[in-house]
């Protein structure tokens, strides 16, 4: 940027880097954590906890996202909310966002414009504000997300701290995503609009990472590449077996009723599917959960594994596909 | 990642993601300052002062480096280096970096190994450590690099500080990197080693960041575009003219060896090359500063412009080529 041979008007070779920048800056909301925003040599945010959680994703078009089947503004609250619900899965609570921007010069400004708004708008939802990044001149639509949080006094909750006997426990939406996207690429996803709406846009239960620290858990993690696949990260950082409850892992209707459309099994989606950004932790045997957190497991002794009703899961997309190692 | 379809013997494609990730992460040094360090949903970095600097940039193949002419190593210490600097011209100390790595899946292991030792080399030079990321597969190499800083109880420094009467001071090099990326694109990169070596490896002066802060400097940057044109910088968003004198910038000796030879202004090397990352500061009238800092000019009321010796600059790459308004 700015792309010298690159002019439609309206695109964002023709408005250029500083143009665009100031477009961007200027419908961003701030935070009172916001000390420097975007615009000097760096962001300053409060960090009171004298800790800061830092996390990233490098999101590359047609790769981790598709441009002609979502809406910039929800490429953008997707990309803000996978890296704010890795902030919350620490324990602690999203304060700032770090924007890379890569774009071709003969993209329209509206398109970048509206993704900004979407993580703009998935950062007030996390009590978060973009202060800052880079915005460069690229072939492909590339993003780098960079969250931050404060983690308020608590200890942060690593993937590595559960421990046998702990129980398992979920706050938010499983397989939800999965199912919209079955039903985008079979299009029907009008017909599931709730399920399409859940694809495009996770709500991640940002709360429940430090409620979850506050109640005690031993580890955390948030489901992004689906229920087994991220438990297994759990066991093999914990060095602990997991067992999974299917009974406590019931489908909801929307996926009940949409299943025999799109020729899904809808106990897959649940324990496979990624992207809704639930949260999965582990507490102390006993821990009085609240209601929005419901028991769907335990954790056991043994060899890293991740089972489900005491046998290995045979469905497809389990954690043995993700596992660096078979154990 | 993983690329399924590539699977070259030495390919990051063959080794797959978490392979490859494990092999960066098995590299890294580590600083005490690093709570929470790779392999998380996310990292913990120490804030002692209760705000956390931060920055980052994105850096595309082709467009900001050239695999063909720069070695793995030098490519991830510049981009390190980069963003590094600019923790440093906010007056803080560099605690932690975040990469955000794009490769395509036929890229050698050996390349990316190669490139987080560099990134790990100069994150030891500055203080901080490489604490997580994200690695992915692009057909582009990518580089998303994010820099956090602490500022030991110091108020940050930004662009917007200068006023009239200040004097303008710089710590560090100016024109080497320029000069050497002449030598490399004249095929003359080997009779001049010293600014080859300065173009691939830029030394930026971490500790005058806060050092110049602890002096009561009023703005700050690091030269990044060129002197001028960053020095407009300052002058746009401190409301200020900048006053730069061409007689304390005398071309070092290797700058003026070197000129003849490949056709090059000195003095157009010093006012304009970037990517030396020197540290110029304003501060107040009387200052007494240190001997690594020389005065260069200084701030006089005005719109916003930046002359030498009172006069616009007539070359080539002046402030005018990035001011997005003219004054």
């Amino acid at each position: 940027m700015p792309e010298e041979d690159v002019r439609e008007p309206g695109s964002v070779g023709a408005l250029g880097e500083f143009g665009l920048i100031a477009a961007l800056v200027a419908r961003l909301r701030s935070t009172e954590g916001v000390i420097v925003g975007p615009g000097d040599d760096a962001a300053v945010v409060a960090a009171p906890d004298r800790r800061v959680v830092a996390t990233m994703d490098l999101l590359v078009a047609d790769r981790h996202f598709r441009l002609s089947s979502a809406s910039a503004r929800d490429i953008g609250r997707k990309a803000a909310a996978a890296n704010l619900a890795d902030v919350a899965a620490m324990g602690a609570t999203p304060t700032a966002l770090l924007l890379g921007l890569a774009v071709p010069g003969d993209l329209e400004v509206a398109w970048a414009l509206e993704f900004v708004d979407g993580l703009d708008e998935e950062c007030a939802a996390a009590g978060a504000a973009l202060v800052g990044g880079d915005v460069v001149s690229a072939p492909t639509v590339t993003l780098a997300v960079t969250a931050l949080g404060d983690l308020e006094g608590r200890s942060p909750v690593t993937r590595a701290g559960a421990r046998p006997g702990d129980l398992v426990a979920l706050c938010g939406r499983l397989g939800w995503s999965a199912a919209g996207l079955d039903a985008q690429e079979q299009n029907l996803g009008t017909a599931y609009p709730r399920l399409l709406a859940a694809h495009h846009r996770p709500s991640p239960p940002y709360a429940a990472g430090p409620q979850a620290a506050d109640l005690g858990a031993t580890s955390m993690i948030d489901v992004s590449d689906g229920l087994l696949a991220d438990l297994g990260h759990v066991a093999r950082a914990s060095g602990v077996a997991v067992d999974v409850f299917l009974g406590s892992l019931a489908p909801s209707a929307d996926l009940l009723a949409a299943a025999p459309a799109l020729g899904a099994d809808p106990a897959t989606w649940v324990l496979t599917g990624g992207e809704d950004h639930a949260l999965v932790a582990t507490f102390p045997p006993g821990t009085d959960l609240p209601a929005s957190w419901r028991r769907i497991g335990r954790v056991g002794a043994g060899s890293p594994r991740v089972t489900v009703d005491g046998g290995p899961w045979g469905g497809p997309g389990g954690w043995d596909h993700y596992a660096a190692g078979r154990s």
